[in-house]
């Protein structure tokens, strides 16, 4: 069926050759990381099944698999934010996915920033029972997410 | 016992509040992507249990958990290439975190490369049963892994 990835049967042609052979985990799903091609800053942490994969490669266009709703996620279909892509990358074990995009001026994340990672972590030792505060390096919101996702269902699970 | 953490019982919070409140997978984990502090690009994709992120957030050395060996992971025990972690930032739904990391002049790929992500994958209309051919934009390896790594087991599995 995967007609498109050669077999893993050799550790060192999956690290050092050149053919496509991933690895999709225990859910059938790669993890991919998606980068901004204009700042290069990350823009959300997802996940592929081999359709979704396919898609991309052909389309240039990103697609996922939604997790919480459980179905192929063409990227921008509902909030226009079309994911163009500019680059696929591999890594040396074949296991996870760094593709970078083009955004133009939209944004990413379902909560209004351009970047799903608008936190930053305190570093340093840690006292006893403390909660660790986070500080917003984002403070600006790209949309409006009431006025774009409307009834859309919130993706976040607890 | 997960006293640094928030409890996740609103989205909201999750979402848009500044405590820590990260979820780990089934299998206890939390997806993890380094990226170079010097270039911006991304050198390794892993994973971390709560010990590994507590440990990287105290000591502020990257700790992941690896799955191959199935313990806690110093980066740089063997090979001397610690990463020194600058920044850590959590996305939206508080499921992957991105580091940032000061490498100086070394290498966080065990093959030998600076990063893990040195072959970019062709894009555009796939034909039937041809095998997708990469193309190496990292060519020159940072160090030579047999000389560092000699007798230790690949971590790569197929």
């Amino acid at each position: 069926m995967i007609i498109m990835f050669k077999k893993r049967d050799n550790i060192k042609e999956v690290e050092e050759g050149k053919y496509l052979s991933p690895k999709f985990d225990q859910n059938d799903l790669i993890p991919v990381v998606t980068t901004d091609s204009q700042t290069g800053g990350i823009l959300m942490h997802g996940y592929m099944n081999y359709e979704a994969f396919k898609k991309t490669i052909e389309t240039k266009e990103a697609h996922y698999w939604s997790r919480s709703r459980k179905k192929i996620w063409h990227k921008g279909q509902i909030s226009g934010f079309v994911q163009k892509v500019k680059e696929i990358r591999i890594d040396d074990d074949q296991d996870s996915i760094w593709m970078s995009v083009d955004i133009g001026g939209g944004a990413s994340c379902h909560v209004g920033y351009r970047s799903c990672f608008y936190r930053s972590i305190p570093l340093g030792k840690i006292k006893n029972e403390e909660k660790l505060e986070m500080e917003f390096v984002d403070k600006k919101k790209t949309f409006d997410p009431k006025k774009v996702y409307k009834d859309e269902p919130n993706p976040t699970k607890l």
